[in-house]
C-alpha cells in the first residue's frame, strides 16, 4: 500500500477528483509534483506534462487508437502487467478505460438489435399503418457477438432471458461465460452463415480492420442485422451500401461510422433499413460516473500493487 | 381424466390441430360431435356451430373485447373456475388466448422502451450526424407496468438484467413476482409522477378506458416515455397529441392506437417524438406457434379436470 498523487486534467472534473480520493489517492494541483494523471483531454496537451515520475496514465476512452496512432505510448508501456513499477525504473504504464462504459454501450447495442428485427427504422419513418412491417424475434435467435470483450460479457447478460444463442468471438477463443460457443477469430469465417445477428464489438486494429467487407456480406443470411457499436472501421462502408441495395442483409444498424461523422450526402442516411445513431451508444451524461467507478477501483489497484484494469498493449493495438 | 372431442376451425389449422392430440384431446371433423372448439375465425361463423354438448370454446386472442361487445359469451360463463363442467350443466366456458403470447410481445415492448429512451425515432428520421441526439439509460429508470399481467410478468423478466425497477399496477394489487412495489389500480394517481416510462398492457374495459388522459399525461415527468402495447383504447390519444406538441412528456411509441388503423392523415404520424408499430407485438410468424402451445396445455388440463389458463369472466370485462 502506497500513496500516490493523482493530477486530474486539464481540468479538475470534481467527480474523477472525488473518485482519486475514493481509491484512496492524493489528488496533486499539478501534474509536476504527481504519480499518476487522469487525462480527460486532447493528447497533444498531455505531452507536456509527462516527466519521468509520472508512471502511469489513465485515459478517459475505451477505444484509444487515436492516442497510439500519435506514438505517444511508446514501448516502455510493454508493461502489460500493469502492475506497480520498480522504484526509478523507466517504465510507464498506461490504461485505457476499456470497460468502463460496458453496461451503457450494452443497453443501447440491444436497443438496436431489436430495433432491427423489429423493423423501427422503417416505423419510424412510415406515414401510413402498414402491416406488412411485421418483424422477427430475438428468441432462438443465434447472436454472434465479434469482439466479446467487456460490452460483449455485459450484452450476453441482457440477452440471457430472450433465450438467444451467443457465438462469442475473441481472439484467441478463451470460453466466455454465458455463451453458447466461444470461438477464436481465425474461425470467424465459420460464424458468417449461422448468425442472425452479427453484434461488432471489437477495437480498431490493423488485424480488425473492415473484418466485415463483400465477401462476408454475401456468407450473412439474408434476414441478417449487423449491429456496429465497435468502431467504424470494422466496416467496409461502401461494401455495405451495395450490400443493402441488393438486399444481401436484412439491414445494419451503426453506432459508428467509415467516416464520422457520416456526411449529410453519405447514402446510408436514405437506406431504408439502416439505422445510425451518431456515436451516443455511451451518452455524454453517463461517461463521467462510469469512468469515476473506474479510476476509483484503478487507484486502489495501483496503490495495492494489484493489476490495473484497461493496461493498453501497443503491439496489440488496445 | 375423460377424453375429449375438439373441433378446429374454421379452418383445420394442422399445427393447432396437433396441439390438441398433444395435449391428449381427440380432433373431431367438425363441431356437431364436438365437446370443446378451438375457434381460430371470426363471432358470426361461429354462433351456428354452438349446441349444448360444447361445453368449451377457445378463443386465439388475448383482448377478447370484440368478443365481449357482441354478447356472444354470456352469462353461462360465469362458470369462472374453468374446472370441468358437471355432466348436464348449459354452463360453456370460454377461453381467451391471454398470455399466449406474452414473451414476444414482452420482447416488442422492451424494444420500443429502448427505442423511446435511446431516441431511435429520431435517429431513424435523421439526414445528417447531430450528436444531440443522444439518449438516456434505462439502468437506475423507473418503469410503471399498468395491468401487469402475463405480458407485464414477462417484461419484468427481460428488465431484470438493467437494474430498472419496476411498479407494477394490477386491479387489486397482489405482489407482482419481481415488482419492486405492486399498487392496485386504485393508486394509480401515486405512479404517474415517480414513472420515466410508463407501459400500458391492460385490457381493454370500461375501467381502464382512457386510463392516460390530459391531467396523468400533465402530472407524468417531463422526460417521461409512454409505450402502449395493451390496447388503444388506454390512451386519450387527442390529449397524446397535445401532450406531445406542448412537451409535456418526452415521447410515446404504440403498437396499439385509438383509433386503430390509425389514418393515414393522423397528426401521430408527423409527430418527431411518437412511434407507431401497426399492431405487430405479436407477429403473424409467432402467432400460431405461441397457440399451440396454449392449447396443448389447456386441453391437457380440461382432460384432467384443472383449471384452465385464460377463463373469461364477462363481468370483469377480460
Amino acid at each position: 500500500m502506497t500513496s500516490l498523487r493523482v493530477f486530474v486534467g486539464p481540468d479538475a472534473e470534481p467527480e474523477i477528483v472525488d473518485a482519486v480520493r475514493a481509491g484512496g489517492g492524493t489528488p496533486a494541483d499539478g501534474a509536476g509534483a504527481a504519480d499518476a494523471i487522469v487525462w480527460l483531454g486532447a493528447p497533444d496537451a498531455l505531452v507536456p506534462l509527462l516527466h519521468d515520475g509520472v508512471r502511469w496514465v489513465q485515459l478517459p476512452n475505451a477505444g484509444v487508437e487515436r492516442w497510439l496512432e500519435g506514438g505517444l505510448i511508446g514501448g516502455a508501456s510493454g508493461d502489460a502487467a500493469g502492475g506497480a513499477v520498480a522504484g526509478g525504473g523507466a517504465e510507464r504504464v498506461w490504461t485505457s478505460a476499456a470497460g468502463a462504459y460496458a453496461d451503457t454501450v450494452a443497453e443501447h447495442t440491444l436497443a438496436l438489435v431489436l430495433a432491427g428485427l423489429r423493423r423501427l427504422p422503417e416505423c419510424a419513418r412510415a406515414q401510413a399503418w402498414d402491416r406488412s412491417l411485421e418483424g422477427r424475434s430475438l428468441r432462438g435467435a443465434t447472436v454472434a457477438i465479434v469482439g466479446a470483450g467487456a460490452i460483449g460479457r455485459a450484452l450476453i447478460g441482457l440477452l440471457a432471458p430472450f433465450g438467444a444463442r451467443v457465438i462469442a468471438v475473441t481472439l484467441r477463443g478463451a470460453p466466455v461465460p454465458g455463451a453458447a460457443e466461444t470461438l477464436p477469430a481465425a474461425r470467424l469465417a465459420e460464424v458468417w452463415p449461422r448468425a442472425d445477428v452479427v453484434v461488432l464489438a471489437a477495437p480498431a486494429t490493423d488485424a480488425t480492420r473492415h473484418v466485415v467487407d463483400t465477401a462476408v456480406l454475401r456468407a450473412l443470411p439474408s434476414h441478417a442485422w449487423i449491429v456496429n457499436v465497435g468502431r467504424g472501421a470494422l466496416v467496409d462502408t461502401d461494401a455495405l451500401v451495395q450490400a443493402l441495395a441488393a438486399g444481401e442483409i436484412a439491414g445494419a444498424a451503426l453506432d459508428v461510422t467509415e467516416p464520422e461523422p457520416l456526411p449529410s450526402d453519405h447514402p446510408l442516411w436514405r437506406e431504408p433499413r439502416a439505422l445510425i445513431t451518431p456515436h451516443v451508444a455511451n451518452p455524454d451524461a453517463a461517461i463521467h460516473t462510469a469512468l469515476a467507478a473506474f479510476v476509483a477501483d484503478n487507484v486502489a489497484r495501483r496503490r495495492e500493487g494489484r493489476e490495473l484494469r484497461g493496461v493498453i498493449d501497443v503491439a496489440r493495438g488496445y
